[in-house]
Order: structure tokens, then C-alpha cells, then sequence
């Protein structure tokens, strides 16, 4: 008898780092929460990181999430921006793994693939499919929106990743 | 009567994180210890990030310095590469934040201003400084050399500013 499992997805920023909490239970998919964490521009990078960090911490410590996920994004031409996002992103892969759970990295096109069926289309697609899949999703931010994204392709790849391992036991 | 204020510079990689001790007593700078934080290359990404995070807490922990300073890097084409640092210096931001410190960010060429006088110059240069400016340095990689010039380079501002709020106290 499989139990369910919460996943928490996170669209990481240095300004808003959008998360969702998902629960998973066989086929099913269950909105759980999703919010925004933001830091204070005005405020010191190394103050913003802790307001990240702690905003993450108390997330967990409220849902208590077993898996997580995080958008692995690049895509920036500009250094200074790339640079800041990273500084946020290590934020938010720090947290949860401190915390115990597993951390998987998605691409941008794995996640709209997940919820929309192909490698590309636009944050309206993206959000349109969400409220779809997740008729119950409540978020403040696109952020928010984005890091259920995230928790639903998560839930989709264990799953199939659990599905070969008991083929391959069975086999 | 000033009282000696000791300094961690850290120089973040996401494969080596160099840091350095050092105190600063009036016009005084004296070494303390250096070193080099590794996180394993063929371990998943958010399992690096927490070895990086509990090296340089128990560094933290064995040294307690007062104050903290970081390499502000982000001269690289490769958006990859930028990613990768920007999430080993969130870290390296986050772990002295979260223990009380300040946290000063340094550009390069500060740092380099700092120890050879110039803004630029190789880091076989650098290196040379900081065995004429601390002959009793020890280091065991270019990133903890590093981070010593950084540490060296808040000695010298932190000492500047303070003049300069006398001065304005005064006048």
C-alpha cells in the first residue's frame, strides 16, 4: 500500500523564490500550498539570503514536504543576473537538503513538458495547465505558480521512475 | 583602547572554497589560519552545497571571527559557470550572515588594489604580496592565497572607514 508523498517545488529568485507543496497518492495529485518568499531589496545580499533561508525553513517546518524539487534555469545573458539567481538558487537547494530531503533539478523544458506536453510555451500556457491539472491551486505570484510546475513534473518523473524499478524487479 | 578584531575572507568555488583567518589589531595584521573547504564533484549538486555549508560552519566555529568578506566575482562567459559559482557564494554569504557577522563583498580588482596596489595583476602577483604583506601565511591552495588578499583587503578598508568616521566625529 503506497503512501502519500508531499513534494515541494521551488522557482528559486533572489528577490521572490515562488513554492508550492503538492501531495501525490498513487495517480492522484493534490494541491497542498503555495506561496512566495521574498527578500527586502533595500536589505544586504548576505541579509536577503538569510531572509530566503529562513522563509524556506519555515515552509518545511509548517508542510514537511519528504521530496523536493527546483527549477535548474541559466538561460541569462547577463553575468551579474545569472550570478544573483545562483546565489538564491544554492538558498534553495541548501535548505531542503539540510532538512533530508531528496533535491531533484529540473530544466525549464522538462517542466513544460510535465504540464503542458511539450518542451516549450509560455508562462500564460504553463499557468492555464496548472489550474487545469490543479483545480484547487491557489498562488500569489507567477513564481508560486511556476513551483507548482515544478512539484507536478517531480511527481510525474518518480513516478515513472518507480514504475521501471518494479518493472525491472518483476522482469 | 581598541581590542583586536579578527577577519575571515573567503574566496567561494563550488569545487574549492578558499577562506583565511587573520587579525587586525590597530595597524597590525596578523595571521591566524587558512585552508580550503572541497565539496565532492561526483556528489549530487545539494549534497556539494552542504558539505560546502558545514565546512565553513566548523570553520566558523573553530576560529570565531567578528567580521566576514566575500569575492564578488562574476567575470565569466559561461552561464554554467556563473551559476554554479553564484550558488557556491550564496553559501558562502549565508553561512557567516547566519552566525551574527557582517558580510563586506569585495570586487577583484579591489582586492588586488588591496595587495599589490594596482587593480590588476596576475595571481602569481597576489600570491607574492601575501608572503611579503604576512610572511607567516600558510596556505595549501591558490583559493585560500585568495582568500588571505581578501581578508587583507577589509583589514584595510574597515581600518579607512574608521578613520574616516573619527575624522568626521572630530571635525
Amino acid at each position: 500500500m503506497a503512501s502519500a508523498i508531499r513534494i515541494i517545488g521551488i522557482d528559486p529568485g533572489l528577490r521572490r523564490t515562488g513554492w508550492a507543496v503538492i501531495e501525490t497518492l498513487g495517480n492522484g495529485l493534490h494541491f497542498v500550498a503555495a506561496g512566495t518568499v521574498r527578500s527586502d531589496d533595500k536589505a544586504a545580499l548576505a541579509a536577503r539570503l538569510c531572509q530566503l533561508h529562513d522563509g524556506l525553513s519555515d515552509i518545511l517546518q509548517a508542510h514537511r514536504p519528504h521530496e523536493a524539487a527546483v527549477e535548474a534555469t541559466f538561460v541569462n545573458k547577463d553575468a551579474a543576473a545569472t550570478l544573483k539567481l545562483g546565489q538564491a538558487r544554492g538558498i534553495a537547494m541548501l535548505v531542503p537538503a539540510r532538512a533530508g530531503l531528496s533535491v531533484a533539478e529540473y530544466a525549464p523544458n522538462a517542466v513544460k513538458k510535465a504540464v503542458i506536453g511539450v518542451g516549450h510555451g509560455d508562462k500564460k500556457q504553463i499557468h492555464m495547465m496548472v489550474r487545469v491539472l490543479m483545480p484547487k491551486a491557489r498562488f500569489d505570484t507567477d513564481d508560486a505558480a511556476d513551483a507548482i510546475a515544478i512539484a507536478i513534473c517531480h511527481a510525474h518523473h518518480r513516478q515513472s521512475a518507480a514504475a521501471r524499478l518494479a518493472m525491472e524487479a518483476a522482469t
